[in-house]
Order: structure tokens, then sequence, then C-alpha cells
């Protein structure tokens, strides 16, 4: 229950145990499209350009920067955590001129704030993070896509703790550069990163002057890779897509609405044990992801020793903080195969338990599995199905 | 039977049907700690920069290139095959200036060449492949390694075809920065690419002014993911670790000179068939690889028609010529699992029945077969052993 490596369906795993085949075998290569058709649907795409890149989610975030970027380029990036900086990191190293626009930790972006800042400073590309994994804040995609979606702008989005797990509708937003990684709510195996480009991005591939800084990432190439041309050009992880095709088969039958609304369910049944336990959430409700969810460290309890405790005697890992956050936060991950009913009890019991045992004086007795108890009860009362089912475009929760 | 993925021992398939750890578990760091030692022991190195790279070989090579390029840097790239030209094409968009020193393909390099290369050219960086999968040469190590091993030069030697299948001796050698794949003799499913770096490396790696182009694959930081520090710099791809585990452990249960002697005499026996059959290997003798066999196609004779012949008829494959060799060689890889008496027979008795059909005439009438037999009973007899087990550091054949 970390923030992934989720957990994987059996089924996922067995797919791995399938013989070895060449990178270029026809059986192989009805995978390819089988990955790249499942890829596009949970992107919400019908962009060609849609497939998993050989390495994990940073791989997928440095494609979408040497890619795109320029030297020279101005690429302004919404930070508000850890992965974002990542991503402006990247970016420099791509040889773009970087500018930031900063939210606290915790915090999401206005759009009327990026609208000001785009008028300002006028940036090529401008890069966000949907599910900041850092934090556990979740960007509301509309409000931005609407400040973004210009000619001259490629917008850059990371969803590589949401994909599969919030809806994100990659070409009704109108974004042109999607990433995110398998290890997540798709609950695959981490070592791939799917990508996806809109036709402006792709557009922006061949009209670039200057090669691409990755010859391992240079999509102008892996395209004819992955496309009915078929040129080689590096040893495709064969297992690893094996995998991914059998998690995304996985995904298509349990439907995206589905998936969505129990990520929602198991998410607000968490929170729900968590605050009647005593404990605070690090993020306003509003801005809450449904599946990373980070709450705060209560006064005079030590971090390592209740993730230690979880650990050893629960066989539970949740994480702490990065950076500013390290101590002052755990990170509770609800993620693809993990999101589900028991891991949260489960947590919500030896949570409590830990805590009391430690002197923390919260709701205790038993209150946190009661108020997610109620949280599922509350659920099938309003739905005859087992979770509530959003609408095509949910409307945020709060 | 192609260049690679090789076959995969199940012990090693099912080794991926493990469940899903975290990248900072505890139990997985210990697994982390079996590969360095594992692929430490297959180097022949002791160097604590021992590690795979979260991608496939040639993410293995970009890494080698992005760490030891420092923009402006000559470097000289020895040039004999599809691979060794990517090698100068990685390069140059890592900011090298390349400078090309080339033999035909399927030739190797004489180390009075080289050396007079670098007198002339005054590289700060050499680069070569030891065994080239596009041609089936092997470069002997030892010469170059003579020439370069010097203060002021960091060699750089690609042996993703030839890891734990031909002797390398990484540090015997004086070898800096080595590069391989996983998916080749070390017959582990594709997606990973171990490293290795000498003490000179490593320490270019700190004395570098400008910092390396790639995040995803800069040492400086996956150095401490891969040590004793245990930095978060991206997630693992945690099935493949585990893959690549039990891949070692084989290795060290045969041994590696069993492993070189198996390699060599599969390779002997192939020939042995092949020109039995009438058939011309493309490469001298002196030059042979052991894990890699390229072979003309004879006049008249249709490449794809023998290629998908032998996919359909006999779920066998090999794979044609890259570049200027296509239409002109086969490509039939002996590497790790993959490289047995079993398959040797199976593709020397399917060959001479397809090219028969074909009205080629060879050898014919099963000739391929009792030559390639007559090795094994030599081999045999010169051993009591079911393999001949070559010297510590065994000298070539022919």
């Amino acid at each position: 229950m970390g923030p992934g490596p989720s957990n994987v369906d059996p089924r996922v795993l067995r797919s791995m145990s399938q013989t070895m085949l060449s990178h270029l075998d026809p059986v192989f290569v009805r995978v390819m499209d089988d990955v790249q058709d499942g890829l596009r649907k949970v992107f919400q795409t019908r962009s060609p350009i849609t497939l998993p890149i050989s390495g994990t989610g940073t791989a997928g975030m440095e494609t979408a920067m040497v890619n795109m970027i320029e030297p020279g380029d101005t690429v302004l990036v919404c930070t508000g955590g850890y992965f974002a900086n990542r991503m402006a990191e990247i970016a420099q190293r791509a040889g773009g001129k970087v500018v930031r626009l900063e939210v606290p930790w915790g915090r999401v972006f206005e759009a009327s704030d990026v609208r000001k800042a785009v008028e300002r400073h006028r940036p090529r590309i401008v890069a966000f993070v949907h599910v900041e994994t850092s934090t556990g804040t979740s960007q509301p995609i509309e409000p931005l896509a609407e400040v973004l979606n210009r000619d001259d702008i490629i917008t850059i989005m990371d969803c590589v703790a949401s994909l599969a797990g919030e809806p994100i509708d990659v070409e009704g937003n109108g974004l042109d550069f999607v990433y995110s990684g398998s290890q997540k709510c798709l609950s695959c195996p981490p070592g791939l990163a799917p990508i996806t480009l809109s036709d402006k991005a792709i557009a922006r591939l061949s009209e670039r002057k200057v090669p691409v800084q990755s010859w391992y990432l240079d999509l102008m190439m892996l395209r004819k890779y992955w496309s009915d041309v078929r040129v080689y050009h590096h040893t495709a992880p064969i297992s690893l897509n094996y995998a991914l095709r059998e998690a995304l088969r996985i995904i298509e039958e349990e439907t995206l609405p589905q998936l969505y609304g129990r990520h929602r369910l198991n998410h607000e049944a968490l929170v729900a044990g968590l605050e009647a336990m005593g404990l605070e959430m690090f993020v306003e409700k509003e801005a809450r992801a449904w599946t990373l969810n980070t709450v705060k460290i209560p006064d005079g309890i030590d971090d390592q020793d209740v993730r230690t405790g979880l650990l050893r005697r629960h066989g539970i890992e949740i994480v702490g903080g990065l950076g500013d956050l390290k101590g002052k936060v755990w990170r509770i991950g609800l993620m693809g195969y993990s999101s589900n009913r028991n891991n949260v009890h489960l947590l919500l019991g030896a949570l409590e338990e830990l805590l009391g045992e430690m002197g923390f004086v919260g709701g205790g007795g038993g209150a946190a599995l009661r108020a997610a108890s109620g949280v599922y009860r509350n659920a099938e009362s309003q739905d005859a199905g087992i979770a509530p089912i959003p609408e095509e475009k949910p409307v945020r929760v709060g």
C-alpha cells in the first residue's frame, strides 16, 4: 500500500511465464497491437502514437521532454511536488529554458494563475502533474486544459499515479503528450511507461530541427517499430508486454467507470477511517487524489517506528514523505489491484492498534473500522451494485 | 535461434511470478545485492558500480555514452557492423566529436591499426563491440586492451551478445565501461542492461563539468540507489530483477568455464553441419563468434522463403541480415539456454530439408547431422565430461 508498485493480479504474474518470443515474431506483433489498443482505451484517445516506452515512469517523463523540447524552448513547469520538480530538472537537461510556476506542496493550480504565467512567459511547452505522488494532490485537468488548448502550446501531463485510477480523457481534454507508468493503477510490474501523443505533438516531432538527444527514446524511430512498418529499433521487454496486455484485459473486463468508482470509494472509506481515528489529511478535500493518500503524522509519533511495525507485524507497506515532507506525512497508495476493501480495513485496524500502543490518543476503540464500513454501506444503499458508478465524466467529489 | 532474445529457462520464467515488492523493500534490497554480486562474477570484476540499467541493451549503450562523454570529447569508434554504427550515432548525440575507424563488415580490428588511430586522433574515449550481432564477428579483446590501457583513455566495450557466452574478463583486460543486455547469453527476458565501470570510469563521473544529459541514465544518481545509501531514483523493474537473479544463479551453478565450453562446442558443431551441407560461413574462422553465427545465403535461394518455412513448419526462428547484409546472410544465435545440441540438430535437419526442396544442391542426404554429431563425439572422446572445459583464459579456437 505504498505509492507503487501496486500489487499485481495473479493472472498478470502468470502471463510472464509464457515462453519467450522474438521482438519481431508475428505472434509478438499481435501482443504489441493488443497493448496499443488497450492503452488507447485507458488513455481515451485514438492517437496512432500510443505505446509503452521500454523503461519505467521516469523514462516516460524523459521521453516527453527530449522529444518535445528543442534547445532554447521556454518550458513552463507547474511545480507543487517532487515529481513536478523532476520534470523541471529533466526539461532543463533537454535544453529547455525552464520557468517554474509554483504552489506550496499539497496545493493544486488555479487556471487563472496558469493563464497569467502563459501570457507572461509565452512558453512553447507547459508541463504539469495530474496526481502528484509526493503530495497526494489531484490537479483538476479540465480548467487547465481549457487555458492550455492553444495552437502554440504543447501540453505535457504526467499521469503516472492516476492512469486507470482517476478520469483523464486525453483526447477530450486536448492534452498533447501524456505519459504514465505500468506499476501503479494499471497493476502491471514496473518497467514500461505508456505514452500517447496528440496530432500536434506528432507534428512537432517531424518539425524538429535538432535530433532528439536520446537515441533510445527517439520517437521518430520508435514509432516505426510500433506501427505496421515494424522497423527494428531495440528489443522490447517481451515478458513485460505480456504482463501489460493481461493487465489491460483485466481493466477492460472491469470497465473504466467501475474502476474509477472503485478507486474513489476505497479512498473515501480510508479517509473516513483515518479521520475517525483522529488523524488529519494533508490535502484539502477538493484536491485529494483517490489513488494516493497523504495523512499527517501526529505529534510525538515516530514515522519510522510506525512503518516498521506495519511491515514487520502486518506485512503492510506504507511510505514516508519525500523531500520537505519527510517525517511529516505518510503516503498510502490505493492503486489498481491494491485498491480494495480488505486493504482499507487491514490498514485501518493495524494502524489504530499501533498508534494506540504508542500512546496516540485519537478515536481508538474501533472507530476507524466503523467509519470505513459506514462509507461502504452507504455506497451499497445508494447503488444496487458493489460500487457507485460515476457518470462518463465524473464530477470531482467534495 | 535468432540473435536474441534467447530462450529462457523455466526456472527464470517462474521466478517472475513471485509477488510484487516495493523497490525499497528490505527483501527486494537483498535481491538487488544478489544481482550485483552475480553480475560481478560474470563480468569478472570487483567494481562497486556493477548494476542493471532499467532498459534494454541499447539503454546500456546510451548509459555508457552519456555518462562518459562530455560535449566536445573526441570519441574513436571502431565500426565494423550495425551496432558499432549505433554506438557512433549515440556518441554524436551525446555531444562527442566522433572519429570512425572502419573495417568491412565481417572483419575484426588489428591492434596496430587501433594504435595508429589513437596516436593520430588522441581520443578521450575509444569504443568497440566484442561480438557484433549484425555480422557474427568476435573481436579479440586482449590485443586491443593492451593498446588502450592508458591513463588518458576510457575504453567502452559492448558485450551485449557475448556476456556469459564468451570470455571477456573485464578487470583483467582493464576495460573501463562495459555493458550488455539481459536477453542474450544471460538467458533472462529483455528489459535490463547490465553495466560495470572501472575505477577510472568512476572517477570520470565525478570529474564531469556538465551534467549528464539523461536524468534516467545518470550514474551519479543511480549509484546511490544501487548501493548501501539506497536513495530513491526510479522504480526498478522488480520482476525482471527476480528473473535476472535466477538467471545468474543458474550461471553460477553451471560455472563460467563450462558455459564458455558449451557455447564453443555447439558453435563448432553447427558450423561443421552448415559446411557439410555445402553452405559457406560469412566470417573467417579465427574471427567467428560462438554465440552468433552468420552463414551466406546460397545463390538462387530466397532469404524469406527459408525463414518462413523454418518458422511455420518447424517453429524455429533464424534471422536475416541487417543493413548491407540484408538478403545475403542468415544469423543463427546459439546463446545461453538456446545453445544446446538439440537445437543444433533440429536446425541442421530442418534447413537441409528445406534447401533440398528448393533445389539447392549441397551436401544433402544427412551430411549436416553426421558432421555435427562427429564434432560432439570428438569432444566427448577428448574429455570425460559432456563438454570440453577450456582453460581459465581460453585460447581462441582456430
